[in-house]
Parts: structure tokens; C-alpha cells; sequence
């Protein structure tokens, strides 16, 4: 079996850790596998090393931001092969440019374009563990590209889809994706199997366990995920396909997500084209909008409210004030006490009925709910902040998602 | 002028030298010249690298140090290119890689082999300040190597040869090459060009203000070397080929180093072979033999004496006694107090007279001669450690260097 296997940077902060991750790569080496390691930067180098750049220059290119952070997971992969190999086991260690990682050419948040498999397929051959840099590319000027937020969890998913590995094993400081946050709901159960989609939706909420492009990148390619702790050996969760057996599962899990805002452009004129303005204008300075409301109009003039994560309040707020005569608002009205909470599940798709038990189950609690929106898979609703957990407890156990 | 400049890692050791040399750079480039730095890792950053290495795995192959170690010098280029960019100029820093800068397969200690010109050269065409990291290669593996001891001069050197730059300047700690130690000798006086020939002979003494290894590379392509200060804007020491002017000096300077130790082999067969087998062994335990005295043989026996430096002391006491019957040795004796007095210059082919006025100096100064070595362009002396100071002083008058 061909195992890619992913350590973030406080899997490998110090020697003890650094041997503890060595040694559960040489188990499966031992049993007869072919293992791929990708690692982050340790613990806080990254940190420093953005550090000491600001220091020198807070505006630097990003072009020399990358040359420089890419240093950070270097010094992982060589560190990790010198503690393999001082258990007596063949490692070697290779960053971008030896496995010639191509990505596009944009510093700072590049993206995988081809990726030679060459170079680590000849050292697997020959039984040695390869331990590769994670996070980083290298672009058409042969310069150093990093790949922005998860960048290592792609890494290990780009790897494991040309090496067509058979699993790709993602470890993070939770034991897998749970149907509820496990701090909040007390009986939440972890789960066995989620779907791409499933786990998607879940990245979009509150439940950052994986990024978005990674399994993204792993559903186009088939690469079966595993959600696992680095701190003990629990099973983790499987994302997958969805196969049969899995849909027979109504919900998968319920999130909350505290961070969240709401903002109302009061009395905008009721003329086809305003509400694409707005939304061009938020898109063009890259605010992310989630849920969206619009008042049916009244004199000519209606409210649209939609919600943005806290981080874009204030610039969302800066955006609409200035350009209030343009997209003719009114009054800019906001909200930040407020959050979702959303259920999941493939199953959902074929059961019209699930929305209106959530709402209930919500309605039995005494929450209110102030605006809904939906995929094919998820239903999300904006609630008080206030009412977040009760929420969850509640829609967890009208689901019976504990058992 | 296409200018190469190289400083150590203590002249980017922290934010205000960084951009001390940033400015010595700038200035250069301002004034019209293409402008190639060469950096070594900052300050202690290759110690701390090395520590971090042994912690985890105290023989770990020379191929992941190399990997581990060749991040230091990346982030000085990195942090050298951000700081320059702050300063309103266009700079670009460059890896072994970057630059295909090939070298033999040997880690921890490879030559180079060919560099490819082409990025340096297309950056230089846009007026960037390039920005190389020293120390390193890669080889025929596509693996990282480094060079060894003075592996950033040796890079500079070659590039200043590829590049066919008109300058290649080390910045050191000291302003140049002196005629003698300043801190021995009141009156040494700066030189302002010596040959390379005369540089190898001093590097090869204590003055070891450039490696062998670049002197030499310097020499074989006609690089132009000088050797200044990172601390003032001296003008240092011009290092080139022998031209008639230069043949005039006698003596370009004197040097002492008392890392030396005689080791004598006692009471060996007088017998073809031996002396070689000694040697031999010697060279295969890569122990350096310096100066060497062979008694004349009486009763069949006679003494080899000769130096090494202090370091390979022990090293060679232990091998000698370990193969005493082989080698015929009656007894092993050894003196640390040594220290060797060499003078240099290539003046000194055609005028025999040299050696004569150099030991008269020494004995009207007291100072006793226990072995004398010579080469085209150097007499080199042991004598007792104690009377080094006194001895430069002496030498040093007698052929008037500080006038």
C-alpha cells in the first residue's frame, strides 16, 4: 500500500514530537508500505520568519516573503530524515524543486499545475521513506511559490493523486469530524465516513478540521481522506464518495459558526441592477458573502441583507458607506451578535422534510431564526449569537445524530 | 563594471548590518555598475542549524546536513533582497538551484562544476541587484551539497569567473592583506596588491584572511580579487597576477602561525620505503604534513621529524604509536611549543640572497631555527613559540616592510 501521511507545525515543534511522528511513519513502513510524509514548518518558525521580514521590510515581495518562509518546511524535512535514519530507518528528504512541484505563477497562494513523480517513485523503489517539504511550488521562473491557507493539506492530497496512493492520511489535533462540536454537544459522535461534499459544506462552516481546496483537490482525483489525531491512534473519519450505505445517513453533523455578521442596505431603489452592484462591488474587494435576504419592495425601495464573516465587517461597512449614493442605500444597518448553525448531510437530498423538522426543533428551543439559506446537502440559518449551543443540542438530538 | 561582492555571515548577522551592506551595494549599483552579492548564512544561524542536527541525530548522513544547512544562507538572500526593496531598488535573491549552480556529488565538502549564467545574467540585463546564496551546489542527485571551509569565497570567486566580472571583492574582517600581523608587528603595513601566488603562501600560513580553495580558483581564471573591510570603506588589497611592477618587491610580508607541532619518529630503519609508509599513512588519515627533516642515517637508524598543525597532534602521536613495528619507530617524541615563520614574495626567485639575510635576523634576534622549509616564493622557519612575536619583528625590519 502506498500511504501519503500530512503533519502540521505542532506535530513537529520540537525533537520529542519530531520522534514521535518518525515513529508512526516507520510502522507502516515496517508493515510493508510505501510511505510519503509531508510536513509543515515546525511549530513557530513560520512566525519567526515573517517576523524578522517585517522587521526588515513590512512591504516586501511577496516573490522574497516565499524564498524566504519556504526555509521553514526545509528544515522539517531534513530534520525528520536525520531522526529516521538514526532509527535505522532509509529516509530521505526533498523539497520543490527536487520533486519539481510546478504551480501557477502567483506568490503568496499559488496552485498546483503538474507534479514530476519521477524523483520520488525511484526513491520509494528503493525502500526509503520520502519526506517532502509541504506548503510550497515552484513557478515558471523556477522561484520558490507558496501555496497560501492549508497549503500542506494540499500538498499531501496533490501527492497522493499522482502517486495514486491509496490513502492519504491528514493528521490534525482532533480525533476526526464529529456530528456536533464536542465542546458544546456532549454527546457528539465522531464519524466513521463522510462524503467530499459532505466535508465540504463542513469546511465552509465552523469546522476547519480540513480546507477547502485539499478536498476539493481529493474529490477530483479520488484520493480517499483520512481525518486522524496526531496525538493518539483512533481511527479517525474517512472522506470519501459517497457510496449506498452512506446515504441511508439523513444528517451527517450540525455546526455552528460564531463568526459571523449581518449587514442591511436599508431602502435601496427597487431597480433591476442595484443588488448586482452591491454584490460586484463586495466580490471585487474580495468580501466573501454567505447568506443573502431581500425584502420584497414597497414605494419603490426595498432592504438587502446578507451576512459576511466579522473579519470583513468593518471594511464591508467602509465599502457600502462609501458608495451609498451609487447603489442608492438609504441606511447601512449591521449586526454582529449573531451566528449559523447549519446541518449536513448527503441524505438530505431526497428528504424534502428535514428543513422543516430543523426549524422546528429550533422553534421547541425558543430560537429565532433570522435567515435561512440552503445547498443541496446543507441548511444553514442565522440565529442569535447567544442561542448557539442550545441551537446545537437541539438539532443534534432531533436528529438523533448521538446514537 | 560588473562587480561581485561577497560578505560572511557576521556582516549580515542582524537587521542595522543588513542594511550596512545593502547601502555598500546600492552605491555601486547607483553608480552605474551591475551589482552580484554573495551571502553566507547570518551570524550563527549555521551553529544553531548544527546544534538543532545533533540533537536529533549526531551522525546524520552529510546529505540531509546539507539539505538542512543550505536554508541558512537562503534566508539571508531573502532578508538581503527585502531590505533592498525597502530602500527603492530592484533586487532579487537566487539559490543554487535558482542559479543551477552544479557541483560534484561529494556533501559537505563538493566542487563546482558548471553554473548556468542565464538567470543571472537576464536579471542583470533588468537592473536588479542579484542576490546569490553562498556555500552551496547542487549535484548530479538534484540534491543540495555545500562546499566546505571558505565555500562562500569559492562561490563568489566562481562566479565572478562565468559571470567574467571585473572585480570580485571579499569583504573580511580586517582592511587587507598586511606585512605582518598589525597587532605583532607596529609598523606592518597594508599591502596594496599582492600576487596569487603570494596569497596562497599566506593563506596557507597563519594569515588566513582567504581560502586556498578561491585563491586558487581566483588564479586559474584570472579573477581580480580585493580583499577590504566590512567595517570602513578602506580600499584593501588588490589580489592578481604577477605584473612587472610588482616583481620588484622582494618580500611582500611575513607571517606567523603557532598552530604548529613537531612530531619526531625516533631510531627508524634506514631503509628504503619507510619514510614513505609513515607519510603515506599520514596523508590516508588525511593528517597535513608541513615542514619535514630527515636525519642522516648512523647504524643502520635515523629520525624523521616533521609538523603538523596542533589540531592533528594527538590524531598523529596515536597513529605512529599504533604502527611503530610496521613503521620501525623506536620512539615517538613531540613538541607543541613550535611555531612557524614564513616570509613570502614572489621577488624572491631571482634573488638567493633572501634566506641568508632571514636567518641572520633571526639569530641576531636570538631567536633559534629548528627546521627550515622552502617553496619558489616562501622560506618558512620553525622555531620555539615563545620567540614568534620577537622574530616578526626582527624579520620584518631587516626587509624594511613598514617603509
Amino acid at each position: 500500500m502506498l500511504i501519503v501521511k500530512k503533519f502540521g507545525g505542532s506535530s513537529v515543534a520540537n525533537k520529542e514530537r519530531i520522534f514521535n511522528v518518525a515513529k508512526r511513519c516507520i510502522e507502516d513502513w515496517q508493515n510493508g508500505n510505501d510511505v510519503v510524509v509531508v510536513l509543515s514548518a515546525m511549530g513557530d518558525t513560520t512566525d519567526e520568519l515573517l517576523a524578522k521580514a517585517t522587521d526588515i521590510n513590512p512591504k516586501a515581495t511577496k516573490r522574497e516573503m516565499d524564498m524566504l518562509l519556504t526555509t521553514g518546511e526545509q528544515v522539517s524535512v531534513s530534520l525528520m530524515a536525520m531522526a529516521m535514519q538514526s532509527m535505522g530507518v532509509p529516509a530521505i528528504s526533498l523539497n520543490a524543486f527536487q520533486i519539481s512541484m510546478q504551480s501557477t505563477s502567483k506568490y503568496g497562494n499559488a496552485r498546483f499545475k503538474r507534479i514530476d513523480t519521477e524523483r520520488i517513485t525511484h526513491e520509494l523503489e528503493n525502500r526509503k521513506i520520502v519526506i517532502v517539504t509541504g506548503f510550497q511550488g515552484i513557478n515558471k521562473y523556477e522561484d520558490y511559490t507558496t501555496l497560501g491557507r492549508g497549503g500542506s493539506d494540499t500538498t499531501a492530497v496533490a501527492l497522493a493523486a499522482v502517486l495514486h496512493a491509496d490513502v492519504c492520511e491528514i493528521f490534525t489535533d482532533v480525533d476526526g469530524v464529529y456530528t456536533a462540536d464536542p465542546r458544546v454537544v456532549k454527546n457528539a459522535k465522531k464519524l466513521e465516513v463522510v462524503t467530499y461534499d459532505e466535508m465540504l459544506e463542513f469546511a465552509t462552516l465552523g469546522a476547519r478540521v480540513l480546507h477547502n481546496r485539499s478536498v476539493e483537490m481529493a474529490k477530483k482525483y479520488g484520493v480517499t481522506l483520512i481525518v486522524r489525531s496526531s496525538l493518539n491512534n483512533e481511527e479517525g473519519t474517512i472522506v470519501k464518495e459517497a457510496v449506498k450505505k452512506m446515504e441511508k445517513m439523513l444528517i451527517t453533523g450540525v455546526a455552528g459558526d460564531k463568526n459571523a455578521a449581518r449587514i442591511s442596505a436599508i431602502g435601496v431603489k427597487d431597480e433591476p441592477g442595484i443588488a448586482f452592484s452591491l454584490f460586484h462591488t463586495l466580490a471585487k474587494n474580495n468580501i466573501n458573502v454567505e447568506i443573502i435576504l431581500q425584502s420584497v419592495g414597497r414605494n419603490g425601495r426595498k432592504d438587502i441583507s446578507f451576512t459576511v464573516s466579522q473579519d470583513d465587517l468593518q471594511a464591508t461597512i467602509e465599502l457600502l458607506e462609501d458608495k451609498k449614493e451609487v447603489l442608492t442605500i438609504q441606511e447601512v444597518e449591521y449586526d454582529e451578535n449573531v451566528a449559523k448553525i447549519s446541518i449536513v448531510g448527503a441524505g438530505m437530498m431526497s428528504n424534502p422534510g428535514v428543513a422543516s423538522r430543523m426549524f422546528e426543533a429550533l422553534y421547541n428551543s425558543r430560537v429565532n431564526i433570522k435567515m435561512i439559506s440552503t445547498s443541496e446537502i446543507r441548511i444553514t440559518v442565522l440565529i442569535d449569537e447567544k442561542d448557539v449551543d442550545r441551537a446545537l443540542n437541539a438539532v443534534h438530538e432531533e436528529f438523533n445524530l448521538g446514537e
